[in-house]
């Protein structure tokens, strides 16, 4: 492309939109589904699929371990697959201000490009809106994805007992630190790296090992905290965590005692929590324990009938507290 | 909901944005599918779909004849729709500036529940983040959507042939008219209406009236020209357009001549063009004549083998001149 930053005329329908999708999107993400560009593209997959939607408002858009590029298809290829689906295929929709630096789209875009293939998926279909200075942000970036969900997988957390045991599936609260370190320029002795990765090798691991996984969820925005508070509600049962199996990151630990935040309620963009029987945990944790991703995996917790609906915690210090969903904006523009 | 206004802690995946979601846009928009608030929903489909994503940046986003809501429905289904394909099922994601009002979500979520209605889908996942005041304009709603493509159905413009003809199915540039008459504040005589309506309804009649249907598109930014444009380029062919057999609004062509803008360049919401055989053209005229939306419809121009890529028109003078594909951004956020 010649410009070096985003003009208005780049999201007019014209000529020039033609230009950015072919010469740098196409170019970066091209494949032989995108490469039609069609005003739909048109899929092969199971009669069973997963479908989700996510956008994607990072601030700062690079960060330490990753940007908003990575994170909006980890954090699509994710949901999914934390429904049991295996991902396939993502959809790419830019909202751009005018002005925005042509290279940090090609930055975005190569970001955009590596996520996919460690995912597994193709951008298929995309769209690209151009706004004037002032009306947006640099870049926001919503991605939509399908995968199939492979026969007789059903996830819900209404499927929950009594008894189950909840694994974490390593180091908790990465992503959010990073991105607050970023933003508010702190700096650590350790630096927090984003924890943005795909699970899906996790999850199939854990479908594989286990018959007996009840749900799977991605512990994003509103962090563990908010992910175990909405199983609980959904199951009408009681959570128990064990703080003592609750891998947190020395570095993060510090810097949420620093900042007044519990790591609990940090977000993660490559984690996963899995709520399996108790008798599956241990083959479960084996399972997961066995890919790169989830060696720190750890059991943090059960699910009781006290409390039902409720989450609380032994903590390390040998007491009982409750485990809040948090309130409202702990760390906006997070992911 | 209480609040009146959007929070900042309406996005932070707490129990802000639990209450927005279920107070809101649950409430709107519900169904089984969506209620079940997974990370992302299962849905039953055929083995082949179409997936499309579009983000509406839409400004002013309440207009003569529709709204950014209707927009985001309507221009997600159109696009499935425009490949042979049943529309089912969309995802639905809000980027909302902190401070926008409550009263302007929720009519927004009634007219995409209207336009889901209208266009036989169902939002069944979605996404929701807030940005400070100042980092959007507004809202800016992402729509995905998928839809089943029954056996047999395959449309491409690389099926286009010599003596094709090309139909449009109704008034154009409407749309672009009205969103611009909203924003700049001008009144003509007649008011300008938005076309947004879903297509589906016409091109499943053209695709029941003749297999040999090759391929359809809905012009919206850009308009007819850049959709014909798109489809000579496609297939290496010439297209010739009759400016007689073109239906234009006579508000629409008196705004047009005051602005000086070209009625073919300008956006519609709710037409779609269709190529076909020139064999099967009265059936398929007749076919989508019979929808109430296409009862305008009209042969507007034929495949050649001259000006290969090219688009040319025989104007209401009798001369010949080119139509080219707009440069850029000569309505900017007009979807």
């Amino acid at each position: 492309m010649r410009e070096d930053r985003i003009l208005l005329s780049h999201g007019g329908g014209g000529v020039m939109m033609k230009k950015l999708i072919e010469d740098l999107i196409v170019a970066k993400l091209g494949n032989p589904i995108l490469d039609r560009l069609g005003d739909s593209a048109v899929v092969e997959v199971g009669e069973r699929i997963a479908f989700t939607t996510d956008s994607f408002i990072v601030k700062p858009i690079f960060f330490r371990g990753g940007d908003i590029g990575a994170l909006a298809v980890f954090g699509t290829v994710n949901d999914l697959a934390v429904q049991g689906a295996t991902p396939q295929h993502i959809s790419l929709s830019l909202i751009i201000e005018e002005g925005f630096a042509v290279s940090d789209l090609e930055r975005i875009l190569d970001s955009i490009r590596s996520a996919s293939g460690r995912a597994g998926v193709s951008v298929v279909t995309g769209d690209t809106k151009v706004v004037e200075r002032g009306a947006a942000d640099g870049i926001f970036i919503n991605t939509s994805g399908i995968g199939t969900i492979p026969p007789g997988v059903s996830l819900s957390p209404k499927n929950i007992r009594t008894g189950d045991k909840v694994i974490v599936s390593g180091f908790i609260g990465d992503h959010g630190i990073a991105v607050l370190s970023e933003r508010e320029g702190l700096e650590f002795e350790t630096p927090v790296e984003s924890d943005a990765a795909p699970v899906a090798e996790i999850t199939s691991a854990a479908l594989a090992a286990s018959t007996a996984v009840r749900c799977m969820r991605d512990p994003t925005r509103g962090g563990v905290a908010a992910t175990v508070n909405e199983m609980a509600q959904a199951a009408n049962l009681g959570i128990r965590l064990f703080e003592r199996g609750i891998p947190v990151h020395e570095s993060v630990r510090a810097a949420c005692d620093m900042l007044g935040f519990d790591p609990l309620s940090v977000a993660n963009e490559g984690k996963v929590v899995i709520v399996c029987a108790s008798s599956d945990a241990a083959p479960v944790l084996e399972a997961i324990r066995g890919t790169g991703l989830g060696r720190n995996a750890s059991a943090i917790g059960e699910v009781i009938a006290e409390h039902p609906g409720k989450v609380s915690m032994q903590t390390a210090a040998g007491g009982i507290r409750m485990v809040d969903i948090p309130y409202g904006e702990q760390l906006p523009r997070i992911c």
